[in-house]
């Protein structure tokens, strides 16, 4: 049996033919074209994806499940997907839809749960009964396995781990909230502390970098400076490690998984990253003298909304 | 089959012999003795266990399991307790030490985490698959229960749910951080608060209702208070409730319960406790359109511990 495996962004829809063991079999892409409306995205999910098998040289009939991740979350009882924001979807019901072309069972999850399972799978946390995949970019997203499987909670609003309140009464965020810890673990949060460092500071190495054009502020901008062995930046990256293992310390005491995954654009930065969040594990974790998580780096990238995905109907 | 539920305190052992269904068939005490040492305490455990099941008009053969409930925590890989800080224990073999008095299966398991399992079998969550148990007292524990079994991670350090950091750089904890939630949602945190209010405010109602001594102070007093229109120790409670109710979104976004409930000596403040954090939930709900998990009261008191520890063998 094989498995179809479609990752759903705001840009690209990409699918593939996905083994049993989370082997890509054939996979393609094409754009999402969100401002159709919902009806011609999931047309097109669909087509790709039998597409993607015909390709592998494999038939429909070998298709055990097909698996979807959306940047959005799912009411696994309903078949609906509630809010799906990049995508401006609102109640869609993507399970209803996706009936009109196929006979398969179609699973649907959020993203970051689709990319921790993917790497539960045939990444960096392998073989391990329970992760938390910690997605560091525009937010902080969280995929949850448990025994093996995705974890989404009871509602389906599981795993909201950058909504966790860090530092009550800090940062606005998006939600409403003061504090989230997305607000400090972010890329986002790098971006934010790198403007004020030049708004404070107008000759400061940074601005030099962005040749005086605040917009231009990436996270890798202050993390490389930081790597470089710029103060100023070195400043703002020890702040950024320091709420990132404070919340990675509260993940710890609530999940307790064998392994915590970091993914995203921020993890990027690599070892100079895990190195540092490794070294301040210590100070955050409750029970010192007994094992924990590991913290480690996501091993896959691009293809690893195929492969989770696929793995969904496993 | 009957079930055998020890609750092992600092003070006393209880031990009950338990139907499948956590009705308990006969239960008695004796003091703990923990300056005996735990092997005399784990011959106590045993025997009063055996004892209640004899007492109860049963036979040692009718006995599936062995349940314990303990102040501390417990690797369930090596069946060794780590830590047990109010019995003084370090690295005590339970399960070995068990095996000398019976042959019947032992499961050994954290105090709050048998609770919540008493609960979700005989209380307030009874029938939910998900539950989230918060003690409200000295500290703040948690007993997760999820698929209706215990939850205690992959090393068995899940669930220190009070050392979860809510006020990053806030007041210092025992464990050396800064800011976790117990400093502030436990009997402790209104503690602190009311014998700063009248050290700051020596005649405020609270210093009256303690005739001057600080150190008479309690959480019921602070909350009898608030109830009575005190507007000092009501501002107190206010705070106390808002970290409260950031704690428990913090756990709704990563867990998702079907059902949080409130148990400790705080949460027998009753209705004016549950009514104040149910008013504050939404506004630190992340999907406020979607369902999440309802804020309960413990319905169970004196029995939870012995119902939760026989359940842990069901």
């Amino acid at each position: 049996m094989i498995y179809i495996g479609i990752d759903v962004g705001g840009m690209s829809i990409k699918a593939g033919a996905v083994d049993a063991e989370g082997n890509i079999l054939f996979k393609h892409t094409c754009p999402t074209g969100v401002e159709r409306g919902y009806g011609a995205v999931i047309r097109d999910i669909a087509e790709l994806g039998i597409a993607a098998v015909e390709k592998s040289g494999h038939s429909m009939d070998e298709v055990k499940a097909i698996g979807i991740g959306i940047p959005g979350i799912m009411d696994q009882r309903t078949g609906i997907i509630p809010f799906c924001t990049n995508l401006g979807w609102h109640d869609v019901p993507i399970i209803e839809e996706m009936k009109k072309y196929t006979d398969v069972p179609v699973f649907v999850d959020n993203d970051a749960t689709v990319a921790g399972l993917a790497e539960s799978v045939k990444g960096v946390s392998a073989g391990c009964d329970s992760s938390v995949f910690v997605t560091l970019g525009t937010g902080v997203g969280g995929g949850v396995v448990m025994g093996g499987k995705p974890f989404s909670g009871s509602h389906g609003v599981a795993t909201e781990i950058g909504h966790m309140v860090t530092v009550d009464g800090g940062e606005l965020c998006t939600c409403g909230k003061r504090g989230c810890w997305e607000r400090y673990a972010s890329a986002t949060a790098l971006i934010r502390d790198g403007r004020r460092l030049c708004a404070e500071k107008p000759d400061c190495a940074l601005m030099k970098a962005v040749e005086g054009d605040i917009m231009q502020i990436s996270a890798k901008h202050v993390i490389d400076l930081a790597k470089a062995g710029d103060e100023d930046c070195a400043a703002l990256f020890e702040n950024y490690v320091h709420h990132l293992a404070v919340g990675l310390s509260n993940l710890i005491n609530v999940y307790d998984p064998e392994v915590i995954v970091l993914g995203g654009g921020v993890s990027h930065s690599g070892e100079f990253l895990l190195n540092a969040v490794r070294a301040q594990m210590p100070k955050y974790v409750f029970f010192k003298s007994m094992p924990s998580a590991t913290i480690e780096l996501a091993q896959l990238t691009n293809d690893a909304g195929i492969i989770g995905a696929a793995m969904l109907g496993r």
